[in-house]
């Protein structure tokens, strides 16, 4: 078992990455401090299926006395409707202060039951058990909770550090693979952005990763969540640094928007946005032809998109840029690439934009 | 105009108090930072008819694009559907990562709005103009907001420290003087468990406050807000110290409970409390009889109930308190008295609670 640390003084927290975590769940939460009584689960229908069994009988073995939530699967369940249900089911199910909230599933799961936990009488303590890999690459370091609102996407919500995250990788075996190629669109971005040595291991153990090596997958999620770490710890609620996390995103959000979020993955249209913005970085001189390529080469052989598909017309893009929330004076923010490792804010207006569309 | 800085590093904001400041909160906000834009004023029925003008052309003078969000008045209207409605308006208005939401009205207004603010797009900036006594000495400290819940107030909310707080005493003058008196409650609360200086004040200078004397109001609001300044600096999340507020609160809310909130304001209720948690301190041997007597007398003068109803049967009561949030072990918690300034927790099985009730 790997350990990575989230240093934000009082908020703190463990990050445990390893084989079968999930039947030691108990065990870990013990060692937190979590004294024995009530702890609810939350989960959707299908991770409920798979392991709702194994966390319980390995909370109640624990001494605890756990109790499961589950809302149905689906993006289209992280709103204020769900969200009402689920506090009336936790109040029903007696959490108090201190009993801990477990979100046992993937990024809906993740972000509806923090907000829960970080709004239930101003805050009870929260434990993530993510089950995907872009969860757990991305949504467990960071502590953004939310919700979604008919006008955007994560509109209502609130920055809340769970007390300790739990990566079980064995969870990624059951993963649909395009979803785990999905989550792999955000384990090249932090190779891209922050750290050289990630992307050239993983243009060099790509196969081995598809594979779902349970070593590799440990120390590659491992080192994304050390990454991810270094950015939140400078700036914990996204004053300005943290946003470099957002590269591939800008255009990837105006894909999404444009094909209703229902033709790609979030992963998938983040790949086309970074291929976006590496080919604009090297149009504006910022970076080299070879690194454009060998971020469009890797993202092609991991079997994601990075072309925008010819259908979709580029004022519709543009319009989805127009309402990104990390506008600023009418130009858009875009994350740069300068070489691996090495990124830049640039602003640019909507006709720039227009010609690299 | 005073001025009290509530220390909370990176989240320190002041609070103005004095007269004719609705008029100038367009220039208070222009100093505090806030860019010329979009504004959204959250105010209820009552309260917008009698101010929301005069705030929206202060606004407008100094350069902001103000509009009105109005919530029915009343307590019933501080809950998640209301919450909805509330982010769906501020939605519709435009409103920004940088744009100020301000909360004009009490503490239904302060605390459906503050939540708003806390949590749309994870925290927007957040202006308090609070307009009856007890949101002015109480909600302008301490940075609790919430919405209530069927199954008990408060249950949804979040801490969140608002930028400036803009205390007009003028509009005192429009408050039905039943809640100015409730909001009495709560300053002698301060004075009776961090200040004898105060408590001997409100004993000599009551007339003068209840007829709402300017200066002795803007004296008095602001050595409240200094007060609690003090403890939520010392405990900004109410893990252990700040729980000395509670002073009257834990036999308070179960009054107001057993009642159903209809026969007693907050405050009121919160009176009682105060009267026994006194008579209990004293009984115990914890204080003299002549702070017992003291504080009942100048609850008493001030207007405000001290005795249990008759009608109210003990064992509702100790119903009311074996729910309340602060217990602990079966035991309840009681803010108790030694002096006037000095306090201490004592913890009360129900059978001694049951034989002072």
């Amino acid at each position: 078992m790997e350990t990575v640390t989230v240093n934000l003084g009082p908020r703190s927290y463990p990050i445990f990455i390893g084989q079968h975590l999930l039947t030691e769940i108990g065990g870990l939460l013990r060692e937190r401090a979590f004294q024995a009584g009530r702890v609810a689960v939350v989960t959707d229908s299908i991770v409920g299926n798979l392991y709702r069994d194994t966390v319980v009988e390995a909370l109640t073995s624990a001494g605890f006395d756990p109790f499961v939530v589950e809302i149905p699967a689906g993006e289209e369940h992280k709103n204020l409707a769900w969200l009402a249900f689920l506090y009336d089911k936790l109040i029903d199910g007696r959490i108090e202060r201190r009993s801990p909230i477990v979100a046992l599933g993937g990024g809906v799961v993740g972000d509806l039951a923090g907000f829960a936990a970080a709004t239930l009488q101003r805050g009870v303590p929260f434990v993530q058990v993510p089950t995907t890999l872009l969860a757990q690459v991305d949504a467990s370091v960071g502590g953004k909770t939310a919700v979604n609102h008919p006008a955007g996407k994560n509109l209502v919500g609130a920055f809340y550090q769970p007390r300790l995250v739990v990566i079980d990788v064995d969870t990624l075996m059951t993963l649909p693979k395009r979803e785990f190629v999905a989550g792999l669109a955000e384990v090249i971005k932090y190779g891209v952005i922050l750290n050289a040595d990630l992307f050239t291991l993983l243009e060099e153990q790509l196969a081995r990763f598809l594979q779902l090596d349970s070593d590799l997958l440990t120390f590659v999620i491992k080192t994304c969540c050390q990454l991810k770490a270094l950015v939140v710890e400078e700036d914990e609620t996204e004053s300005d640094y943290r946003a470099i996390l957002n590269f591939g995103h800008t255009l990837g959000h105006a894909v999404e928007s444009a094909t209703e979020y229902k033709r790609f993955l979030h992963g998938e249209a983040v790949a086309i946005g970074m291929a976006f913005a590496s080919h604009l970085s090297h149009q504006r001189g910022l970076c080299s032809a070879t690194v454009e390529q060998r971020v469009r080469e890797l993202l092609k052989k991991a079997g994601l998109p990075v072309d925008i598909p010819k259908d979709l017309k580029g004022e519709y893009l543009l319009f989805g840029l127009t309402t990104d929330k990390k506008r600023a004076g009418g130009k858009v923010k875009f994350v740069c690439l300068e070489d691996f490792g090495k990124t830049r804010f640039e602003y640019l207006d909507m006709k720039e934009i227009g010609t690299y569309l």
